[in-house]
């Protein structure tokens, strides 16, 4: 049986209402359903393998769900690369951020330059990192890993207006695919997917308390270290918002009225990695909003994402219990930039690597369970 | 000022008791303080670089633990080696396990054929493997990689008796410091400990019972995958054994009374590894017990000590919150054999890069918090 027929015949066999109907929105192209017969094949040879059943945790079911990504018990992660969207937004003149709105822009330059967080982590893992500059309220220069895809230098304050335009959004999730679709080289199936945007958790906090319907107070969190009198603030920006405009139940709306440019790119670069059978590895806060938005506008688009940590930032934790998955680090990483997808990128590569090269019992000659 | 005067100066105005008095028991030695100022620079240092106070979360206390272990700035994982010990117990033919005995010397020859989970992951983070046969009931041949070592075919049953005598305590607890410091190469200061042994989870909560005080039921887990049925015998039987003798305090007469050989060695691992100054990776439950036995003959050897993961094996979690230490991963793993360590050295070389590499505020022209 060909990978292509064990996708068709699970397809044909699915009992899962049919979705999308044979278009996506926006001109994206129809996620593929996963393979589930490989995904189930390769829970099997987990059980073959000299170790308890069950041993590794969710090392084993992680391992499954890559090689259902890639329809195949070969799995492997080839020439991953690192994208990380930068933009500014509107609200940050009120006071919702620790740092003032230059720093995205300076860290931009922090990035290329080799000094951040995922710049060490990008090189430690051997991928490359590229910066896209979203809506960046600065001018970021030139270079090799930048895409300059600026939708406006920052987004408009959604305190008194939608952040964009209908137009501005669409461009966004459309330039989000391209820039995915620049940095694929050949072979490229993994890429991690990471953020840098002073205010972001606030405009992140409006969209899943759309998406969600969780109380708007239980979606906001300190973001990168705000104090009491500052969280107190953020909170009332946040209701001033809603108050403006009861969230949008349209994905493509509730960005639109909330979001940002780099949180509208991220969306569309997980559903071009996902209609590229890529595994998706989603950091934080903001890139998980980004990863549910992405489900939102086709469902399947989900199971391409491992889901890298549990952020320290608040509402990170229930929106992963929203979204019924489970991070692989919980070590109370707070910095976005895709540093937690980028460290959790090793424990993938030790699950495939213990189901690809581990010994069978029979090949080695060890007893099984209760004989 | 120098590593050393730093030592010197933080242990001169040391407020803790004095430990130890100079001599260490068993003829081990003494383990040195790891260097507080030290830790407290490297705290200091993670504050200058390009990212939001603690953001980095757990990875910062972790990078400035290593920083005070190697009492350096500049830490760094040299030549790694995993060491596996392994032996069996006479309790095991009371079925406590899933597996008969004779998986422990299958394993042992798996581990050194390259097919074993563990294998797979020191081959995948560049380590030596090592495996000591402390005590398995079995001939396991001869390997260049395989450290000889049997106090005796497996244990006696501690349902009748004390598993082994003091001299054979006394013995392992050496044999263990002596594997240690044969696998030691020049440079090497990292070491990932491990342990294979049909039995062993029962021997450990028997311990893990004597040294916390815990009720023995709550000690008791499922090890590698006993039904209730088995879990009840298994409950039942260490029952006996803790009636027969109540736990003693003494660490050596507790390893005695109910002890395997792989678990004292383990722990003459540990103390060794720590006064020779090395950063000790914990791996599961059974690791875990021998490191708190280490730490209750030298409390020291706890601060070399960093803790890979917990493991699914219900009383791991328990024991991790009595010894106030907190795992790196924690995704359902229960194999043993070191592997969550092993996969841990990821998080650790991660948390180092970052502390070395990152660029601080200054040098990348970033603006600080609330500027």
């Amino acid at each position: 049986m060909t990978a292509f027929q064990a996708r068709g015949r699970n397809r044909s066999t699915d009992t899962a209402p049919a979705r999308n109907a044979g278009t996506a929105p926006l001109g994206f192209a129809v996620v593929p359903r996963i393979d589930e017969a490989t995904r189930e094949a390769a829970k099997c040879r987990f059980d073959t393998l000299t170790k308890p059943q069950g041993a590794l945790g969710r090392l084993e079911p992680l391992a499954a769900q890559v090689c259902a990504i890639q329809s195949t018990l070969k799995p492997v992660i080839t020439r991953p690369v690192a994208i990380v969207f930068a933009a500014d937004h509107g609200v940050a003149d009120r006071g919702v951020s620790a740092y003032p709105r230059a720093v995205t822009e300076q860290m931009v330059k922090n990035f290329l330059s080799g000094g951040a967080a995922i710049s060490v982590l990008a090189k430690l893992q051997g991928m490359k990192l590229w910066i896209v500059d979203a809506g960046v309220d600065g001018d970021c220069g030139k270079h090799p890993r930048l895409i300059t895809a600026k939708i406006r230098r920052g987004t408009r304050d959604f305190v008194e207006q939608a952040t964009m335009t209908p137009d501005e959004c669409r461009n966004a999730l459309r330039q989000g695919r391209a820039a995915l679709e620049r940095v694929t080289v050949s072979g490229t199936n993994t890429v991690i997917l990471g953020e840098m945007g002073i205010g972001n958790t606030a405009a992140s906090a409006l969209l899943m308390h759309g998406m969600t319907g969780h109380q708007l107070a239980d979606c906001v969190g300190r973001g990168t270290g705000l104090d009491d009198r500052g969280l107190a603030r953020k909170r009332a920006t946040l209701e001033a918002a809603a108050a403006r405009r009861a969230p949008p139940s349209d994905p493509v709306e509730l960005l639109t009225e909330f979001g940002g440019y780099e949180i509208a790119m991220l969306t569309g670069a997980v559903l071009a990695a996902a209609a590229r059978r890529m595994l998706v590895l989603v950091d934080g806060f903001t890139v998980t909003v980004a990863a549910a938005l992405a489900a939102r506008m086709d469902p399947s688009a989900l199971d391409y994402c491992v889901f890298g940590h549990c952020s320290a930032e608040h509402a990170h934790r229930a929106l992963l219990a929203h979204l019924n998955v489970q991070p692989l680090l919980d070590v109370e990483m707070r910095l976005g930039e895709g540093t937690g997808a980028a460290i959790a990128l090793s424990t993938v590569r030790a699950a495939l690597a213990l189901f690809i090269e581990m010994a069978t019992f029979e090949g080695a000659g060890v007893s099984g369970k209760d004989s």
